[in-house]
């Protein structure tokens, strides 16, 4: 005999159907259990935590597989700038429906990119809210014992270093929401920007050489500005950056030209999810050769000054440029 | 000179005001950085992770310190369930505002329940909302390697034992709702069943008698019921409980002598987070002496038998009782 009830929850059916295909790690128990194992290695684990909400990091009208695939890579992010190799990460989904029109290419982007990056799901909750869609995300990445590459290790004197292009994300964000003027715009350059605010890069080719070479790392996820503050006052160093070397993709240098963006937005603009970091002098070539191998786009944009004031953002003439506002705040 | 932005920004402001005196463990770096370290012990790490969302796990107006004890013991008690000593987590914060009313007695309870149970904060992320609070807490503890007690190890003839008392916190939200009848309740009874529903008793004192002795548990989230089928199946076997072996506190007994409440609802209420385990007949002796010295009461209720079949409920005369519902599913 079997009690009424005996079938699968609505909760356990989602998860079965849509997140155990994922969970071919051992560790994540086919996710039938209440919690999942890192087995110990010798490494130090990382951690690192970010959720992402409707209406605030992604629209409402996203794409359900570019909302998995930001939710897991801001994370995978964070793991790169520490030095660290992915090595798993649990999910919160809070959801006001469970649709199999959403859930099933949500799940499928989550299983590519958990594979693509090497960071298998290992467990999670699913859980009902009225409210906007929210993902949360804990992720884990392993590297040798004490080796995780921190904010608070710049040196007076180390060259600064950003990965990729800076400012399209937000651009994204603007062409998204009708703030860029169309005449401006072609649409194989609005299609990046979207893109490039949907489904961010992270740099995990380049986690190794920057647990190699990097005294001090962080991802550029609310501005290169703000978050560069960031890691200057945790190393209690200053920073000098020229604007002009800021690394721009063709398509903003062209809306640049134009007069419809100006390089200030770029530079406090967020979602970028870039890496920023400082490499010792004595490293720059080694970092840049490893940068090459890894195939990531690196960018020497400043160098780090002795003294507590905020970084210095300088004209073509040296002249400091003062910036509006630093990055996004939540609050 | 200093850029006119330099100054912290609300989120930063906020995580330095309330959270950062909780980040005391090396591995929390202050809260100045973007990931947090989980040093390598030798040991495997059990990890977790548990939202509670607004009008969903707890009521609007619950009080902020008993919704931040509550979204860290609904952690605490799937790791005591898996034999694992804490280690720290991480949380996310979904906020529509930040209010010291609300921040200042939801980050010292927080605090207070790390200390008390040696779980400290190791990181987290503050995010803005338009809809309810949600709080989405990953908890990691620490098991010699490959001892991480699991759901599926439950053999026949196992006797199957319960923590606590069960039912009550589903008492609790009803009487919040008002679905109890108020002549068949005193005031101390009242705030009882209110304490359990706010404010779980995660069984941490228990895990090392779970981890030496137990051959499968976890913890009662979603009602008695549901939550041992899940035990059961994981284990491929089925089990025979006696209804009147059930633990109810005094006040719910008192409710059920009255007829304002019935054990169908709790053994099928959630909320419970007790832990549920599978112990060998030769370790039964052991593990109540081991309960009875770390002070938690615990209560043999049935056993575990073969077969694929959903637990059976028994009622005085070892008939059956059909049970309307096993558990609480969000979807």
């Amino acid at each position: 005999m079997s009690a009424p009830g005996a079938k699968a929850s609505g909760e356990d059916d989602l998860i079965a159907r849509y997140f155990r295909p994922l969970a071919t790690d051992p560790g994540a128990f086919g996710l039938i259990d209440d919690a999942a194992l890192l087995k110990q290695s010798g490494d130090d684990l990382v951690v690192t935590t970010d959720a992402i909400v409707e209406g605030v990091h992604f629209l409402p009208d996203d794409p359900p597989d570019t909302i998995a695939r930001k939710a897991l890579r801001v994370n995978l992010s964070d793991l790169a700038a520490k030095g660290a190799t992915p090595a798993g990460f649990v999910l919160t989904l809070a959801l006001r429906q469970a649709s199999d029109e959403w859930l099933a290419p949500f799940a499928r982007a989550l299983g590519e990119d958990a594979a693509a990056f090497g960071c298998p799901v290992l467990g999670g909750d699913t859980v009902s809210t009225p409210g906007p869609l929210m993902i949360s995300i804990t992720a884990f990445g392993r590297v040798p014992p004490g080796k995780m590459v921190r904010r608070d290790g710049a040196k007076a004197g180390d060259r600064i270093a950003v990965t990729g292009t800076i400012g399209d994300a937000s651009l994204g964000l603007r062409v998204l929401r009708n703030q860029i003027a169309g005449e401006g715009l072609d649409t194989s350059s609005r299609d990046f920007f979207i893109q490039r605010y949907r489904v961010p890069q992270p740099r995990s080719a380049l986690a190794l050489a920057i647990r190699e070479h990097a005294s001090a790392a962080m991802d550029v996820s609310d501005g290169l500005a703000g978050d560069l503050a960031k890691l200057c006052a945790a190393s209690r160093v200053s920073a000098a950056i020229e604007m002009a070397a800021v690394p721009l993709s063709a398509p903003a240098h062209a809306l640049l030209a134009k007069g419809h963006a100006d390089i200030e937005a770029a530079v406090s603009g967020g979602d970028d999810y870039e890496v920023v970091c400082a490499i010792p002098e004595n490293r720059w070539e080694s970092f840049v050769a490893a940068a090459g191998k890894a195939g990531v786009q690196i960018s020497h944009i400043g160098k780090v000054v002795a003294g507590g004031a905020a970084p210095q953002f300088l004209d073509a003439i040296g002249k400091p440029v003062a910036l509006k506002r630093l990055s996004y705040s939540h609050f």
